[in-house]
């Protein structure tokens, strides 16, 4: 099994932390973002999306997009309920990461942290900042709930929210305001097996 | 069961279709996105963030977000896969629409039709046609190996993508350079069971 990342990607940790939780063993492929390297034609061959995270089983079995690889990587274990509603949950925290929250916090980081917050990009760094806390604050009001985003285990879900919003601060989101999404932050990376992104 | 959702909303169209395609009895409530429905406490309560369509299964158990409300409804039925690598291709699909097709395509036909486009939004429509492009391109490469995106069958992947896809036009996207796209809308539309947007 091979996985096409980049590290500093917290899309491709998400992957590398299911990995991690779930002992699998796997071969990791650095592609490099920055330089363009996922719009040459060997890799989108694999992706046409041009995208990474990348999951190949084998030459022409290919799986895109972080949350979909990580589900198929934790299917059978409790990491991916298998119960019906369970399961509905944990994807509804899914696709609430990849519409309201990574757009936002993991945008604003990209734009700070990788671009160095450029005078051109300034407004738009500024105009993420509303969307990024009207996510922190609906985790917050589930966090204050139940232990884990979906309830009282750790799911998959908290896998995807984890990657970005442990580095929310890179994109100027202080979490102070947060008390249960902090919390939750640390029961996460208290867990058995867990490994920091590089 | 009740459903919250605007019959005009590309994203409650995907949660109507299923129920069409599945049989599913269910009391639809209107919600008015444009009216700030979505916003009020009684809303926010079933729904922190905002945002139809919601499925309320009973009083305090509610599911949001499109694709995890179709998935759940489609489980145990064809249309979503239980085994492993096809469920993976359909999320796949489903995290893809929602991260590159949906931002772009519908938001375009957001401005465009429901906002008419005024003078300071054709900056953004403008940008919108890009990434919408991009999207069309990737679905037009599958759909010219496979009659269904997931592969040789209809799944959930084909109701979140044709929500959105067979109103592009409305976002100022030509079809005509995509004829594989276009010949998957008329293989949806010809479904037993199924029933146009309203």
């Amino acid at each position: 099994m091979k996985i096409y990342g980049d590290r500093q990607s917290g899309n491709c940790y998400k992957v590398q932390l299911a990995c991690d939780f779930l002992n699998i063993d796997h071969e990791w492929i650095d592609v490099d973002i920055l330089a363009n390297e996922t719009k040459n034609d060997d890799f989108l061959a694999r992706n046409p999306n041009g995208k990474i995270p990348l999951l190949e089983l084998e030459q022409g079995k290919t799986l895109a997009e972080s949350n979909a690889i990580i589900n198929y990587l934790a299917s059978g274990s409790p990491l991916y309920p298998s119960e019906r509603w369970a399961q509905a949950q944990v994807l509804q925290w899914q696709f609430f990461e990849q519409y309201s929250h990574e757009p936002f916090i993991a945008v604003a980081r990209f734009i700070n942290k990788y671009l160095g917050l450029p005078d051109d990009k300034v407004e738009e760094y500024e105009s993420k900042q509303t969307g990024g806390h009207k996510a922190l604050k609906v985790m917050e009001q589930q966090l204050g709930k139940t232990p884990f985003l979906a309830g009282d285990n750790v799911t998959t879900a908290d896998i995807s929210l984890y990657a970005y919003t442990h580095v929310a601060h890179e994109g100027g989101f202080d979490l102070e305001a947060y008390p249960a999404v902090k919390a939750w932050l640390s029961r996460v990376a208290a867990l058995p097996n867990f490994k920091a992104m590089a």
